[in-house]
């Protein structure tokens, strides 16, 4: 099996029983679960930061890496339009760590923590030879919040912010070249996780996700979970100033990086067609599912751009 | 700062802050955190489980390592009486688990969650090169459950079934003689989470803890939590039939391997002098925390036996 699927194994696994999950509202598939409440559905998420994987402590602090291992897990919640409640973080941390390394990852987890007003209230810390930080985080929402499911053919595709701003960074962090672009630097060493927006979306948007793994990819989860396709106006795909010739001079084509380049966490989005515009920039239009997922450029031609596929069981 | 120091800082900088955790009934420092709900309280505990550390797969099926992963969590939610709810799973997999090996892992699992009645809502999946398993799970409760605080001297300590088994059986296991004491090492495989035992001491019972890293360790928690001492007797302890002159066999000694072996996930708890008997067995009494925690033979003699100290910044 490659990773997709057994992505899709674990989902059938844990495929809901209703006779289980009676006040379950929305299960494994989406940015997070949702259980009903009578005051306030309890959405959760949980989301694993490996070093080696998701993050090299050569590119940042010890507590950016932390903060940022926060901020992934929180992002969810946003996708999902709730309001941050409590999160519990799992810690397993080598031997190798030493105390003034530990002592910032925590003081960077527990800052974003206090930043979001997210009070971290239980954890586990386990040794091993791998370091992760493990972080299930629990929001409050209303209804169901923003799922992935109800984009339908003429909705308009929206994103918050930029695109590509994180993925820029880590190359010039790559390329140990990061005087050449603080601000992108910035944007990977501190993502921002859009709590504020995600909640404003949920009586408007059809559907949402926020950009971890790319944002074509990330757009590719909700055409599979709501059966549509969708086609992206390359023109329209909004970059910070300075990013495209940046990016130019690294040798990467400031398009794809925007479209491919993940850890932004920006929420894209859906409307209805013919709605008052949302927050953040229409970049594209949801199509029948026949239509596949294009990128076309000004001349409406598609380009050689396409998602890689899925990389989480849940996201 | 070793282990016992960071779990201290740790408590210390995720301390509650009365601003944002108005809901939070018990925060880190006992076996779940417990957020007010009006509709039941809900419990929440994260564990890990770590190849290497946690588990040898070359002691058990994959199957097994899965369902002990699943038990090892939830156990903390019976510890608090609290029923489960609810699960999310983040599993890092290694490149050299087999598709089989997955398959069963995933398999024992879903069934120890299947047959615990607490649905898995979400997951993550990630790659590493140390595999480990980090649950967190959910249950309701009344009230704020069993904590480890409310013992006081002259309250009664209580263990349910008996102690040792899951520990004699890993002793089995690393000799490589499983087939000397079977009944062991399927204690060890297939342990069980006392949840029933757990909500039925709500009402009654002062403090409890499960039995996860030994019986006088876990019982240490309680005495710091509550602020007091210990006195067990130890012609009290309940061993299996078996059980001491199989430790004896293999050259431990089984009041030792029976108060400080892992794994048992029992409870221990406390009920007030003069209650009527609990459930299990009474193995010993509260004291005032100048007389410590110590082990008496039948004279009333200390034995040399003592906690080693916490291992878990939550349990």
């Amino acid at each position: 099996m490659d990773e997709f699927e057994r992505i899709a194994h674990l989902r059938a696994r844990f495929a809901p029983r209703p006779e289980l999950a009676t006040s379950l509202l929305i299960g494994i598939g989406d940015d997070a679960a949702v259980l009903a409440k009578p005051d306030g559905n309890l959405a959760v998420s949980v989301d694993a930061s490996v070093q080696g994987v998701h993050f090299r402590p050569e590119f940042a602090d010890w507590a950016s890496l932390g903060g940022r291992a926060f901020v992934a897990a929180l992002s969810d919640l946003a996708a999902m339009g709730a309001q941050p409640k409590a999160a519990v973080m799992a810690l397993i941390v080598t031997l190798t760590l030493d105390d003034a390394a530990f002592v910032e990852l925590i003081r960077g987890f527990a800052e974003a923590a206090d930043e979001y007003r997210c009070p971290v209230i239980g954890g586990n810390l386990s040794r091993g030879t791998e370091l992760s930080i493990t972080t299930t985080v629990m929001g409050e929402l209303e209804g169901s919040g923003l799922t992935r499911a109800g984009a339908r053919p003429g909705h308009d595709i929206y994103v918050t912010g930029t695109l590509g701003a994180a993925a820029l960074g880590l190359v010039l962090l790559e390329a140990r070249r990061p005087e050449h672009g603080r601000a992108f630097v910035e944007r990977w060493r501190k993502p921002v996780a859009r709590i504020a927006e995600g909640a404003a979306l949920v009586p408007i948007a059809t559907a949402a996700i926020d950009v971890s793994d790319g944002a074509l990819q990330d757009l590719s989860h909700i055409c599979e979970a709501s059966g549509v396709g969708a086609h992206l106006d390359a023109v329209a795909i909004p970059m910070a100033p300075g990013f495209a010739d940046l990016a130019r001079g690294l040798g990467r084509d400031p398009l794809e990086l925007a479209l491919t380049g993940g850890e932004d966490y920006e929420l894209i989005y859906t409307l209805p067609g013919g709605s008052a515009p949302g927050p953040g920039t229409r970049i594209g239009r949801i199509m029948e599912r026949g239509h596949g997922i294009l990128v076309k450029d000004a001349a409406g031609h598609p380009l050689p751009l396409q998602p890689r596929g899925y990389r989480h069981f849940q996201g």
